[in-house]
């Protein structure tokens, strides 16, 4: 009987982050998860090395299963949609067969994080569990020393995709702001920031807590263009 | 001539997040700092039992040494200002003396921490080191199983203390948030949720990933006060 409720059990998909780069900032728990996995499965990006297997590297025994998920960096979503379907559709194999999977986020899983979309087609059928991990603002506001956030204050964490107008006005509301996947953008984002006459108290960090971090003062920045896995960390001086 | 440098060599003060409240949702970092420190120091809110040093005492070595912050919780800041300085002092001592000293922050210690107190203190004449955690926030929405924030979307972090005024107009601005500190709040914030139809996107979190953890619907909440301790994530359905 017991035998029979084992073979007919579904296995759990585990939500994991990795945490900001450091693998020692990863959990405990996730940690625990990953050095024990008997499949793991991440996405690989353009198919580059995987930046969450890399910080994970440390902890994965050899003989892990990998589900790689080959991963179309393009404009258009639909490549990105079936890239995912696919996924899906690999670990839900592997989950109807009784076996876990340990899918290993950067950050934390729910924090912008891609694993929502193999969460969300997934969820419904079987069990999932997250494990929360530390996020590139938390390492970022302890790279540069400075804390992120404090006692009745408001924080802001904006995508610096957003439009001028609407960065602007939320930018102008709030002394504390993370403004995330700056890339690109980084132009934009520095006009804001020069008009708002905060450009003083804004802080580009860079891979944080990876070994190539960098952090310059959002002043001292003369190029259009950033890394994409850039924040910026906006503290007004007065409301500290 | 070695010999010398370390003599006069002072200590460094770790601030080491330990996460929301799981010890295994601890990096591994924290573990590896606290289980060989050979001095802690944590808050005490009215001489009850730490919150932090509970989290970490799994880790923690019957012989290390503990700097006990006995913080009166009164509105009033002036008796606060008087135990940190006093902390400041006893920490600073042992820095004097080469020891090293790890600080036990719930969360994440730049996230809302007290440590910043601490910190403000001292990180101009001592080397302080932020060891960033999993925040309180990154906890509840694995709790609810809902991804916290997604895409382009903005997060804003809003502390219930807020005025009404200013917590309307900043939810009514945002796709996702979160309402931090909630406790004899609960009642203003429910009310602003219900008048932007929000309270059915909205999910109370009290003490997540503790043994105590609570999760409720907002709109089944009859009281008028939660616990401190209480998250409420609010995800727009519409803008999902």
């Amino acid at each position: 009987m017991a035998g029979d409720q084992a073979m007919s059990k579904t296995g759990i998909l585990y939500g994991v982050g990795v945490g900001p780069g450091d693998p020692e900032l990863m959990t405990v728990k996730a940690w625990r998860l990953i050095s024990s996995a008997g499949t793991i499965a991440y996405l690989s990006a353009n198919g580059s090395d995987s930046t969450a297997r890399a910080i994970a590297s440390p902890f994965i025994d050899p003989d892990t299963d990998e589900i790689i998920i080959d991963m179309p960096m393009r404009v258009e979503r639909a490549p990105a949609q079936a890239a995912y379907a696919d996924a899906a559709r690999r670990i839900a194999a592997r989950l109807v067969d009784g076996e876990d999977v340990v899918m290993l986020c950067e950050g934390d899983p729910f924090f912008y994080g891609s694993f929502m979309y193999v969460f969300e087609r997934l969820s419904e059928t079987f069990k999932c569990v997250v494990v929360p991990g530390v996020t590139s603002i938390s390492a970022a506001s302890a790279a540069i020393g400075h804390p992120l956030v404090a006692r009745d204050e408001v924080l802001k964490v904006l995508p610096a995709t957003m439009d001028a107008d609407h960065l602007l006005a939320e930018l102008s509301t709030t002394s504390a702001a993370a403004i995330i996947k700056v890339g690109r953008h980084f132009g934009k984002v520095k006009s804001i920031l020069s008009r708002l006459n905060l450009v003083y108290d804004a802080t580009a960090i860079t891979r944080a807590t990876h070994s190539d971090q960098t952090v310059r003062s959002v002043a001292e920045i003369d190029e259009d263009s950033l890394p994409y896995f850039t924040t910026i960390i906006v503290r007004q001086a007065a409301k500290r």
